[in-house]
């Protein structure tokens, strides 16, 4: 068993970090960091609120009891010696001053946006292009450190991003125009999205999430040369909105693909689509990396959210769209807690691990 | 004062014509026509619940006690001595068949999509391409009516003909993409949308709309030369999804523009846009066709479909799109059962009368 | 394995049934029937929309390939041969009608309400009143049945009658004074709640709801003496909401006791509660049937209607009343279509088989 | 013209001060105060979200051009020669500080909760409890003040006493059950409610508003002898719990009457309720306190929040109940941030004016 550490453990992705590996098969939490206040406190005690001394607890899944038992460190009190890999779930300011402290010693895995855009860090999608991890080599050259830093995209690139895999693959892709429906819980919690706002309404606007989903997604399709990623030679247009949704975003996605393919190729493309993990052994990856539904109806997010437990990305609605050359379109649902977040990240640690960047496994 | 009768009385957008008519300086409301089974009773009456006797009234503003009072027909007992002009407000396939009758002496403006893709049929935004208008005369002449039939476009083409308008104008249009977050006033009441559905969801298809927006966008924006419009040459490609917002359709738009035009261009020519009637003493019409709103987060629909009563077209997020040629997108709200429904027909019926078009005025 | 039949299964609370039962180890389905439309079609095409082709399905899990492939027959090809025991779950009206020829030769277990209120039918909550499914006998003498009809109660009844149940062992009970926020899935699916009625809004009032609680409160927690149930000699008064929540009931409770109790004895009460089944290798048990939630804020329907799997009433706010005669207060959450429903069915029926009524077991 | 100043004007019930004061036939707003960080801003300025930009202005209802130009002062440069009267908006700890120093000279009218309790101060339901104002003369011999503190009730006191006042003069009042579902508005807005809990859930619990309701309930409804109050002699017992409503409280209420009255007899007194103002030219007075609404389904908060711009309680579904001696039963829906916050100030404050307690009117 490896020794994994979750930084922010108290937060909402921290938490989710912890139900994705509480029973993990291959990793034991041993450390568990968040905010001075939190410190020397045990996990269940971190969780309460000072006022009412309700345990804020945000997930469907209850955390155990083995967990609830440990003591909280404070960030500050890291020692490479007790972990052998770091999730981390702290603001992007943060990040930047902590990861690398980290990294000298130890692999991070990262929800923050902090280095996604760095040379030298892979920005990856397990599954769509983990053959980027081979940056990590030139990372440490680099940077001089044993561990490194590994971040994860953007909850509303996550799915956008593996829908496109298998078109680029076989058809290309020119031109991507997309519009989210994104959840509250892609806001976070403090405060997160008041509810006087998005009921009875959609919030046309997401500071920072357009210019995050148009370069991450190049960058994650990009072609790796000589350690470094050239980016996806297409143009990403977006607009992102906020719906009365708690889970799940919804994309509605336009594609002008590289040569003409029909409407039924394209599904076909979809449903058959094969990660780039070979070993189907990785304990958090779903069954199908995409599920297409052919319903047209579908697919929903309070329906779809849950397929594969959040793990696959369900797309539907496949038709023809006639302003982009070779134009087709779609409607995705995304886990944003799930695969775009939290458990994506453990999807991606396992990966690490049998690629043997993970030191100690 | 113009007698008006209202078929589809008791339904929700004859509620609403009923709202849009009761204190209009021009109209008087003569008639009332439903189904058989509210023959002979008061408007009062015919709207009481059968089993529970509670009133089925659905619009924020109240009926007027004059209204309540009056005795609903069948639709069977139309009396052309007795209304200058009609609204309808029923479904396409009864449309199909009564408004030829009623259209023989009468005017007809109606809410159905039976007749909008006719070639002598105007299908007409007050304020956009009223000049469309002259169609009546071809269509009286072809058909040998009095009067004639004048449908108001789908409620979600209206927000977006209004928005593309000012562009064609100014820079032409080449290409439109736009993804809808519908509200479920759209789709009326029996049964409309189950709660159970909507809540914590969204629904990515709504039958038939995608292909009317496509096709009345192009019929709308495009040239009357002898009697025949032709569709404006640019291709329009739309996903619609219905959201959990009671009223007020959201549009997230992207433009392929004829020029290049700066985000301010673009911006003041939405500000700046007048409406193609002359004469603004026109009862039902909006201060300002297009509302520009430079918060970033807005326009919203909680927020912005009551601007001037729902009349205004509300445009936000004006910004560079770099993937169509050209390309500049932005986010509408627009009130679909105001402009976009029975308030926008009696605006039409207002051009109507201001241009000869109903005997008696 | 008991052959089992679902009369209604297309609808909702069939499809719970479906749910319930496809996996159980007990029992298998052998028979579903539906109206005269649906005869003759597989359960996966009498699911299927006629206009859209999608599948009409409202549960969380997935219907069974075997479920799936089995053919539905009309109501009226009842075959007494092929089934051990039936679920109904079909309007008052038809089951007023069917039941009593269903039960000529087969255990019929209802969740219609026809039968409640009749002296010589047991109104059971598994767990709690058991002991009246004893008026079977006298049920099946009076009538001359081999089988018989055993309803469930009202879905607001269930948490209400199961909460109060350790109150009135311990303490007594002299009144109850009771407020619900019901879930919109109570009110089923054709058409339902709709979305525009309940979007930021209470609906107050459910028509015949509160007359049913009232009444059948007092039946379940009546005593049994010589084949007739005495009411129990308590007021209830109910006022029964609407709130815009998918799935579970919130009740807040009033309890005049018999006599004075401390709040920790009453919450005591509650936590230590045991049902009336000795054995607790009832495949649907609940592990326990009332669950205390000490967190202030809680019971929460979204939160607490999920606890062993919607089959535990969950009890917060334990509270001194100071109006009722020796008063104490609550919250209870109890899941309307689960325990309050088709797998308190299921469990009644296991509770059936286990003291002998189901012939063929 | 008064002049009036707001303090905490920048704050949600400081911006509904702004929408009840600022066309007000009798009152002229001088004075905008709020924290230090908004001091020396217009009131334009002082809204505007630091990061964003954004107005965060959360009426429906805009702010005048006049209102945004004043400037705003810090809530310590209070200069009595400025105002005759002013309203506070402000947390309780804050106003036990402030408002002392403001009443030695001026008049206070406030929503925060710190004085409601003590023994010469009047708590005050304009039209309800007019005569405790008298109070305000043992307020000022006792604390040697010019000025005077007159807090309002909690809002969810509001409907709740209003509603009492006819059934108590004319029955007598024994004993009140309430439970009350709220609106998010009451929460307030920093963050107030989130929209992750509250979306398809039910908040059980509303920290102190349990104790508030019934300890102010019995103050107002209170008799004034000699210049003190003796609380009204019965019982009040709460379930306070938040559903997923914008604005608009809805009461469930239950209770016992002093004497025995028939449903229509009581639901009569309730239609016939006269305020205890004899001039009805208060310009911010409903036309009616109370307005019964005899549809079984109504009142609805979505529906009856604004009658009467929100002044007016509505009261329905009156019926008996059979747990409470002389019981009868009734829902009420109250607008939380109308009559029962700022707007409500504002016309206790026109009282106070009739009755000659403001200097200088």
């Amino acid at each position: 068993m490896l020794r994994v550490g979750i930084v922010g453990a108290t937060g909402v992705v921290g938490q989710q970090f912890v139900v994705a590996l509480q029973a993990h098969p291959w990793f034991r939490i041993s450390w568990l960091a968040a905010s001075d206040r939190s410190a020397n406190l045990t996990y269940a005690d971190a969780l309460r609120d000072r006022k009412t001394g309700a345990r804020r607890w945000f997930c469907d899944e209850e955390p155990s009891g083995e967990v609830l038992n440990l003591t909280v460190d404070s960030v500050n009190q890291f020692d490479p010696g007790r972990v052998d890999v770091l999730f981390t779930a702290i603001e992007s300011d943060q990040a930047r001053e902590l990861e690398p402290v980290f990294a000298r010693t130890t692999p991070v895995i990262s929800t923050a946006s902090a280095f996604r855009n760095e040379p030298d860090v892979p920005l990856i999608i397990p599954g769509i292009n983990s053959d980027h991890f081979r940056l990590i080599e030139r990372q440490r050259e680099q940077r001089g450190w044993k561990g490194f830093i590994a971040p994860n995209p953007n909850c509303t690139t996550v799915g956008l991003a593996i829908s496109l895999r298998p078109l680029q693959a076989r058809f290309g892709v020119k031109s991507v125009v997309m519009t989210s429906l994104q959840s509250m819980s892609g806001a976070g919690r403090s405060p997160g999205v008041s509810g006087l706002d998005i009921l009875d309404n959609v919030i046309p606007y997401i500071p920072g999430e357009e210019e995050k989903v148009e370069a991450e997604t190049r960058k994650i399709l990009g072609k790796l040369d000589d350690s470094a990623v050239t980016l996806a030679p297409f143009d990403v247009s977006c607009t992102c909105t906020r719906v009365n949704v708690s889970e799940g975003h919804t994309e509605s996605v336009f594609v002008g693909l590289g040569r003409p393919a029909s409407v039924d190729d394209v599904r076909d493309t979809f449903a058959s689509f094969a990660p780039d993990f070979s070993d189907r052994d990785l304990p958090s990856a779903p069954r199908q990396m995409i599920v297409v539904n052919d319903d047209p109806f579908r697919p929903q997010p309070r329906l779809d959210r849950v397929v594969d437990d959040g793990m696959a990305t369900v797309v539907g609605r496949v038709r023809a769209d006639g302003v982009l050359p070779n134009g087709i379109k779609y409607v995705l649902v995304s886990h944003n807690t799930k695969m775009g977040a939290a458990k994506g990240c453990v999807l991606a640690a396992e990966v690490l691990v049998k690629k043997g960047y993970v030191p100690g496994s």
